[in-house]
């Protein structure tokens, strides 16, 4: 059942009781290293340790388990050629219904593997959005599917929003969360979850320079889709959606660019220090963090790694 | 001061009271998949995530708060080109003490960058034993520091046991513990652990194959150096000590051997799908619960993660 409201704290705190059970209360990390580079303190909500190795398995899970028997009987679809689709075939998986997953001809072989897994059925179709929507249109009028958007739906959003709610029960009286922003379902749903619960906690948006919309949709206030995004950040690709951005118009201070060098130092810096894997998608708030752009001295600084799922064999980085 | 005997009861507990404010209580991890994989239940204590990024914070720091006031005075001196010489570095540094750090002159710069992050004071010399032993006993002669040996120490093997420590009391009732073995501080230490506390559950060296002095000198009771060791597990190049050796002897169940392709298949399981950071030579253990060698069929296994200090841009698998 599509939720046709921005999601209340009820409505909120609901999704987290509804999927409790079947993601991670992720840990929330520190590095002395990352500290006294930023000049602050720095804490890692660590959802590339959630369920299929990102925040998705959050929305998608609660997208799902709010779906009446009848829609579950019809199956899900979505377009996705990343942690979206993995995270909504486990889900489907989980509660015994079809997935129905679209994906471009070119995506990773990991990522295919990763929803062929999770027994997603793939229609591999062109790698332009117009061929990944007329595929899925055509898809959900085959099957009756029920369409889950991987951020333009308050079911979604609602479930994104769980991973702030963890973050500031863990660590309480935050001055500033940096939160990396693609299609916005992360970004609102943080911002739902502080201004219930933790207005003074300013909110910032991560965004890579080769997909800036959100920051050009922000400063303009009208929504500008990204033409031809690049960057290594391959989960921030996405734009803004109707549903996002007009929360993020209302309830977020800022969006502030990293380039993509500045983002893959950053994530350089979390494996070699913290030993732990994060995409370059998640390494971006960091990097904002380290830019200088905002002065962080002394601020009690939340973080969301965003997600974990790195091509192994093929890293952002030159080998010697 | 030396201790003499082989560390009792009380001064493994003692040790681990001595290093708790300088060291961190890391986290035991679990993987559904390797579960599935293994067929048990596999605790993985990550040691990676320990200070100085190994379980050799543990030791070095014991053996340095061991040390009297003139023996402080006077510093610490070691040759290590791996995590030894970073976690006496850095333990030296937190007293206020020096550290003497042999290294061969073709030690990979990122842990030569590592031992001078923490004011180490190097001696560069050929690689090979003879010259960082010469080397060693002339900057001791030169100096006065008291040697730390990275294995064959009682202090040093003291510390180590608090690993296991640490495990049995986050994890009781094990049935098993793998453990990598080099120089066999880590695996002595903890035999002594399991020993005192936990006699029921089993412990298992694990050793890479291109470097199975302990195997052999297990088997035949008569200690067998390696002579020309060669595997991607550079932190178990090492051969067991005249102390380790008789501790294994009494307490180890067996001592497993993998090869190089197993030990970068389970490296590359870790990072894939727990998302963390290990080292070849944490991996082995993990090499051996998935070598078909022993039947772990349903049993409680602990893996020691001992480190994860990786040089990312000099990967032990091909980038595409």
């Amino acid at each position: 059942m599509i939720i046709s409201e921005q999601p209340s704290l009820e409505v909120i705190k609901s999704a987290a009781i509804r999927i409790q059970s079947y993601i991670h209360r992720t840990p929330v990390m520190r590095s002395a290293f990352l500290d006294g580079l930023s000049k602050s303190i720095l804490f890692f909500k660590c959802e590339n340790f959630q369920k299929a190795g990102a925040f998705k398995s959050r929305g998608a899970m609660n997208a799902i388990l709010s779906l009446t028997p009848d829609e579950l009987l019809r199956g899900v679809a979505t377009h996705s050629s990343g942690n979206h689709a993995q995270a909504l075939a486990r889900a489907a998986q989980i509660v015994g219904t079809k997935s129905y997953i679209v994906m471009p001809e070119n995506a990773p072989k990991v990522k295919v593997a990763a929803v062929e897994h999770y027994n997603g059925k793939i229609f591999f179709c062109e790698p332009t959005l117009a061929a990944r929507e007329s595929t899925l249109q055509k898809v959900v009028g085959q099957t009756g599917a029920d369409l889950i958007h991987p951020y333009n739906d308050y079911r979604v959003i609602a479930g994104q929003a769980t991973a702030g709610l963890e973050l500031i029960e863990q660590i309480p009286n935050l001055d500033l969360i940096l939160c990396p922003v693609g299609g916005g379902g992360l970004l609102s749903g943080t911002a739902l979850t502080l201004r219930y619960l933790s207005p003074s906690t300013k909110l910032i948006g991560c965004e890579p320079l080769g997909a800036d919309d959100a920051q050009r949709s922000f400063k303009s206030n009208i929504l500008c889709p990204s033409v031809n995004p690049k960057t290594i950040a391959d989960g921030l690709l996405t734009s803004l959606g109707s549903l996002t951005f007009p929360i993020i118009m209302n309830y977020v201070s800022d969006i502030i660019t990293v380039n993509d060098d500045e983002i893959i130092q950053a994530m350089k810096y979390v494996w070699e220090r913290m030993k732990i894997i994060i995409e370059p998608s998640a390494a971006v708030p960091l990097a904002v963090a380290l830019s200088g752009k905002i002065d962080l001295t002394g601020l009690k600084v939340g973080i969301i790694f965003s997600g974990g799922n790195v091509d192994v064999n093929n890293l952002p980085w030159k080998q010697q």
